[in-house]
C-alpha cells in the first residue's frame, strides 16, 4: 500500500521535482499540498491545497509530511505536524540552533519521527558513514573534491564535513598509527565536472578508496524516498541522512 | 606492554615475513617458534624453538599463537593451543569443513578466541563489509577486478566472494528496486596491474564506488596485527577478517 | 573579427543549441538561416531566413555554412555550398557512401574545405587519436565503456571505433610484442552514468590510461567551434573530427 | 637478428637489471661489458669484460652501447663510442650543460645517434607528449601526482615537467580560452602508493584524463628496448625519451 503524503513547498525547485517523482512512484501517493491557497496549483496537481495543517488534517488522510520550504515557513509547518503527531521529512536548510532544539523537544514529547537533512544523496551519506569507519584502520587519509569551475566554495562543504567527521572518530581511537589528525583536501575545479568526492586511505602496500559522483539533481530522490520509508521507525528528531543508514547488512 | 607471541610456520614465505614484522614492532614480542627443532633457526631469531606446544608452554611465557603453516600441521597446533586455552590467529588456508567444525567446538568449549582468515588485508575486508551494506541502497551493481596478466583465475576469488556476499544480503531485502541479483563482473588482465578491485553502485543521477588496490604483500601485516590485538575479545572461532571489522565508528 | 555564419537546421535539437552558442560567442556571428521561409524564426533570431543558398549568397555576406539537418536536405545544401565555393562544417549523420563520394569530388574540384563528423567532442577525438599512437607501445589493451542503463548499444559505438582504429594501426606494426589484435571491451551500464570511455594500456610494471567523460551535450560546442576555425585551411573533404586534431604541439 | 650490445655500468642497480633483461630477450644479445677488469663479472655473465672501448671494439662485434654509469665515467664512454661511430643509449643523469653540448657536437659530426634520457618509461613519455597536444584544446588543466609517503619531492619532478611543458605549448597558442597558464598541482602522499600521475583537462561538459601508473622498476625496460631499436635512425643527440615517440600512427 502506498505511503500517503502531504507536500509543503511544491512551488520551489526541489519541491516541484519531489511532486513529479511522487506522481510516478506507485509506492507513494500525493494527498494534498501545503501552501497559500492557489486554485491553479490545486488543479495542476489534482489535489486539494491548504494553507494550514489542521484544516488539511480534518479533510484528508495522510501518513507523512514532506517539507522543502524555507526556515520560517518550515519551522511552523514542522512544529504543527509534530504536535499533531505526524512524522516529517524535511530538506529545508538554515534552521537556527534554537529552532532545531525546539523541534527536537516536540518530537521527543510526541514520540514522533522527524528527519531533517541538508542532503538527500544516499551515496554521500554512505561515503561519510564508511569514511568514519575506515578512518579507524588506516594511518593516512586524503580527500579530493572535484567540482565545476563555477563552484565558489573551496574546499566543498562535503569535503570539510568528511574531514571533521573522521577527526572526531580518531580522537577516540588510541591505536598506534591512527593518531594523525590532518587529512589534506585537494580541490579540483574544472569545467566539465559536476560534483565528485573521493576519500583515499593508505597503509603500507595498499590503498582503499571511497568515491561518490553526483551527476544530476535527481540523485536526491532515492534518499528522500528512503527517509519517507524509515521515518516511522523513529520517535525523535534525526539530523543528517547518514544517521539513518543501517549498518546491519540485514 | 607488548603482546607476547609464539609463531608456527616461520620457515614459510608468509611466516618469515611475519617474523620480520614482529621484530620491528615494539607492540609485539616474539617469544618462541613452533617447528621441528632447528638449532640454526633458533639462533637466527634469538628465541627458543619447540616442536610441541606443551613443552613450549612450560618454558616460555606468551599470549597468542600465530600460525602460517599447512592444514595438517596447523590443525594440530591450533587444537592443542585452544585446548591449553591460548588464543590463535591463523592464516592457513585449506582446512576441511570437518576440521573447522572441530576447531570451532573446542574454541567454544574453552571460551577462547580463534581467528582464521584466508586474507589479512584490512582494505579487502572493509570493501566486502561496505559492499554488503551499500547493496541495500542501490538498484544496480557491477564489479571490476584488475590483475596482472599472469593471474589464472577469471574472475578473481575476491570478485566472486563480493558478488555472493551481496546476493546473500539482497535475498533478505525486499525494498522495491533492490531486487536485482545479477552483478556483472568485468575482469581486466594487463601486465602492469597487481591486484585491484572496484565495486560500482548506481542509482539515477549518482554513482558510488568502493575500491581496493593491493600493491605489495606487506599489506597483509596491518590485518594480522589487528587480528592479534582483537583476538582476546572473542570466545569462539571467527572465520574471515571481515567478521571482526567494527562498524560502531567508536 | 568574427567568423560570419549561415546555419542550416536551426529548428533541430542540435541546430538550435548551435544558434544559442553562436549568439553568446563574440568570435562567431550569425548572418542568416537556411530553412523553409518562416517569418517567426527570422524574427526570433533577428536574421533573414532563406530556403535557397543562392538567394542567401546574393543578399548576405558570410564565410562558412554550418549544417545540422538530415542527409537529404543536408546533401543538397552542402553540394550547393561547395559549388559556390563556401566551406562547410556538418554534423549530419547518415550519408550514403555514394553521397560522401560525390561531396568529396566537389570539394576537391572547388578546392574548398568540408568537415563532416558524427561527433564534435574534442575529448573523444583526442582519445581516438592518442589511442592509435599508444597502441604502438603497449602489448596489451583493454577498453571500458560506461553508460547509463538506458543505452541500448553494447558495446558503445565509440568503443568499437576505438578497437578498430587500434587494430588498423597494429596491423602495420611488426614490433615483437605488439602483435595482439584482441582488445577486450567491458561495457558497464549503470543508472547514474552518462557517457564515459577508458582505454587502458599495460606493459610489465606500468599502466597507461586515456579517459574521456562526457557530461552534457554542450560538450560538442568546442569541437564545432574548432572545426569552424580550421575549415579554411582545407581544400578537400575531411570525415571525422579526429582527422583535424593537430599533433605538432604548436 | 638480435641487436648486439655492450653494456657499461653492469654493476649498478639499473645496469644489473638491464643485463638480466637482455639475457632473456631473444632480440637483444649481450656481447661484452665495459668496466674495470673483473674476472668474476666476466665469468658470471659469460662475456668478456673491457675497461676500454677501443680494445673491446678490436675483439668483439657489436651494434650499440648501453650506458648506466655515472656522469664522469659515462661522459668518457659516450665520447669514445660516438667518436668510433657507435650509437649510444644512456640512462645516466647529472651531465653538465657543457658535457651535453660536447656530446651533441660529436654526435652531429659523426652523424651517429645518441639517446640520453633520465627516464625510460614509455608511459611517462606518452603522457608528456599527449599532455602537450591536449593543452591546445582545453581551457583548464590540473595535475595530480600520487606517491608513497616516503617521497620527499612535493610536487614530483614529473608533475613539474608536465606543467612546464604545457605552459611552453600554450605560450605559442593564441586561441581564445586557451590562455590560462596556471595548472594547479595536487600532490598526494600515502603509504600504499608507488608512482602515479594524472593530467586532467576540462571544457564545458567534458573531462579528458591522461594517467600513468608506475608499479615497478621493470617498467623502464620497454623504453630502453624501444630506444635501442630506434637509435639507428638518428644522426644526432636526443635528450628525453618523449622526443623519439612517433606520432604518425604508423
Amino acid at each position: 500500500m502506498a505511503i500517503k503524503l502531504v507536500i509543503a513547498g511544491a512551488r520551489g525547485k526541489m519541491g516541484s521535482e519531489v511532486v513529479q517523482m511522487v506522481k510516478t512512484d506507485p509506492t507513494l501517493k500525493l494527498m494534498a499540498l501545503l501552501d497559500y491557497k492557489s486554485k491553479k496549483m490545486s488543479e495542476e496537481h489534482h489535489v486539494p491545497i491548504y494553507s494550514n495543517l489542521e484544516t488539511c488534517k480534518n479533510q484528508v488522510d495522510f501518513d507523512v509530511i514532506i517539507d522543502f520550504t524555507n526556515p520560517q515557513a518550515s519551522f511552523e509547518y514542522i512544529k504543527s505536524a509534530l504536535t499533531l503527531g505526524f512524522p516529517v521529512v524535511s530538506g529545508t536548510t538554515g534552521f537556527s540552533r534554537s529552532q532545531l532544539k525546539e523541534l527536537e523537544k516536540i518530537a521527543n514529547q510526541q514520540k514522533v519521527g522527524c528527519i531533517i537533512t541538508p542532503n538527500f544523496s544516499i551515496g554521500a551519506a554512505l561515503m561519510v558513514k564508511f569514511a568514519k569507519i575506515a578512518a579507524n584502520y588506516f594511518s593516512d587519509v586524503e580527500i579530493i573534491d572535484k567540482h565545476h569551475d563555477q563552484k565558489i566554495d573551496v574546499p566543498s562543504g562535503t569535503a570539510i564535513h568528511l574531514s571533521e567527521a573522521m577527526k572526531e572518530v580518531r580522537k577516540n581511537n588510541n591505536t598506534p598509527g591512527i593518531s594523525k589528525q590532518k587529512f589534506p583536501i585537494h580541490s579540483i575545479r574544472l569545467p566539465g565536472y559536476l560534483a565528485h568526492h573521493k576519500v583515499i586511505f593508505g597503509n603500507k602496500g595498499q590503498v582503499f578508496t571511497i568515491k561518490h559522483d553526483s551527476m544530476e539533481r535527481i540523485s536526491f530522490m532515492d534518499g528522500l524516498k528512503y527517509a519517507v520509508q524509515r521515518v516511522f521507525e523513529y520517535e525523535h528528531l534525526v539530523y543528517g541522512l547518514e544517521e539513518i543508514i543501517m549498518l546491519d547488512e540485514r
